[in-house]
């Protein structure tokens, strides 16, 4: 209870827009499947997997684009994205992030990373990712 | 000089590989357009741009993808980025790092970020980035 009880004050500290979808997870009004939560990210699988595997990594802090989201909240991005690659067993994978609509924005303006994850616990998803395995 | 040195020491204790074009980067074997360096990263123009203000931001450790890569090596690389966006003032840009030939990853085994950068500077480059504005 008390781990749930920093995370949202923490949460609640950070920029944050009502209209926005992935604030709206990040707060829990809208369900997710949650792969990693920390005090300032959270990773759950895409709902409209481009692969097998699509998983999100996104700051909680809101921002357009990553130039506006603090430093501090950008470096456990990609070690976050590493323990999914690691735990999916993707051989082959992409890390994206988009910004602005000429550079394939879809769901925004919100800043995130793409990753992928679970490929082996059969679920859809993978965004950007494919595993030449076959497996 | 000192900094240089310290540098210099730093990257001696980091993963190297004798074959890989980005160590020779990292250790000055093979020149670049330096846009940021530090302890553990290193950010360049690409000598290939795919699109205007392509650049790199490699971390000094070698390492063949995102899941070699120490996580200690790995918060810098997204800071980094947005600094070089900032710089660039582009409005549209990816981050992008690939993982296996399946997901396109062209020079390696070499776990890197590519990032826009200097488009403002009329230089070519920007990889997979591309400015709206027409600017």
């Amino acid at each position: 209870m008390q781990v749930t009880r920093l995370l949202l004050q923490a949460s609640k500290k950070m920029a944050s827009d009502a209209n926005c979808i992935f604030c709206k997870i990040v707060k829990g009004e809208i369900p997710c499947y949650k792969l990693v939560e920390t005090e300032k990210t959270l990773a759950f699988l895409d709902i409209q997997p481009l692969s097998r595997g699509h998983a999100l990594v996104i700051p909680k802090h809101h921002g357009e684009k990553l130039t506006d989201i603090p430093d501090d909240s950008l470096t456990e991005l990609l070690p976050i994205a590493k323990k999914l690659a690691l735990a999916s067993g993707a051989a082959n994978y992409n890390i994206l992030q988009n910004n602005g609509k000429l550079a394939h924005q879809e769901v925004g303006p919100r800043a995130r990373a793409h990753d992928p994850q679970a490929e082996r616990e059969g679920r859809a998803g993978c965004g950007l990712a494919a595993d030449g395995d076959g497996s």
